[in-house]
């Protein structure tokens, strides 16, 4: 990839995923579209390994989960979202399909819970597939990430709590 | 990787990046540690051919860069973060180095500007190193993504915004 004259991109970069999500959507159709408009909880399920690594993690209310969108299929660039009538850029709006398909979401943090051979971190909020590849778990924070008053360009006004997913999105 | 007895994942993920982000910051001694706390200005690049996945960006007040730490360096599982004196697990902390060094940003869109061969998205809340690998653009919604609520665990009462980085978490 070339942009401009000098600036040449050319690689690609690795990750491994961390651990799995495990929600009760077997396929997205139905799936609440938003984790802030999901009661449903989920379990993030990584290897007793990183043990010392969620150290603290438990004293916060909210955190973020980075995933790998598994399902998701080859990026138009306008699409027509969920709560669209209009087609929009693909980076103006959060469907799955995308050129890198990473996903975020924001979930309630409930319990972390050590097994014999994994930690499950228990949350509501899942608004994502059961099965999806998880690549990072960082924590929330209200005075990094909040922007209450953020301008949504167009989703101002959009019933955006009452929408749920069809499977427009996905491989099926 | 196996995680209990029934989850295995052996596969790799492969992105490549969509463009670079251009910041004033050559190495990470001196860098604000949060976009929130950061004035200054960076630059999102990305190719021509993304004119379309950008329609509707420019209503947005706020985007959410997604990026490779590219300077990052193999994660301790137990780490002392710039705000504390404790050491705590990396998944409880924003830095750098990671499992999957991906890096989140939320950062205040100025201006679009569309060139020959580029797009140029112009942004206040620049802190990523120069260069950096740009994977993801999403719009920031405050329905969405904000929780002023939040427990934000050790992160209470430090004084972030008076906080730069030094080089504990680069290469050199």
């Amino acid at each position: 990839m070339i942009i401009g004259k000098e600036v040449k991109m050319e690689n690609t970069i690795t990750y491994k995923p961390i651990g799995i999500i495990q929600t009760s959507f077997k396929k997205s159709d139905g799936m609440p579209i938003q984790s802030k408009f999901s009661q449903d909880k989920g379990k993030a399920l990584i290897p007793i390994e990183y043990l010392e690594a969620v150290k603290g993690l438990e004293e916060f209310s909210h955190i973020i989960l980075l995933y790998h969108f598994h399902e998701s299929k080859e990026p138009k660039f306008l699409v027509k979202p969920f709560l669209s009538t209009k087609e929009l850029g693909l980076f103006a709006i959060r469907a799955p399909n995308r050129p890198n398909p990473i996903g975020i979401s924001i979930v309630r943090l409930l319990e972390i819970k050590t097994k014999n051979d994994s930690i499950e971190l228990i949350f509501t909020g899942a608004d994502m597939l059961d099965q999806t590849p998880l690549l990072d778990i960082k924590p929330y924070n209200s005075d990094f990430d909040s922007y209450p008053e953020a301008k949504n360009g167009w989703y101002e006004n959009r019933d955006i709590d009452k929408t749920v997913a069809d499977n427009r999105f996905s491989k099926q």
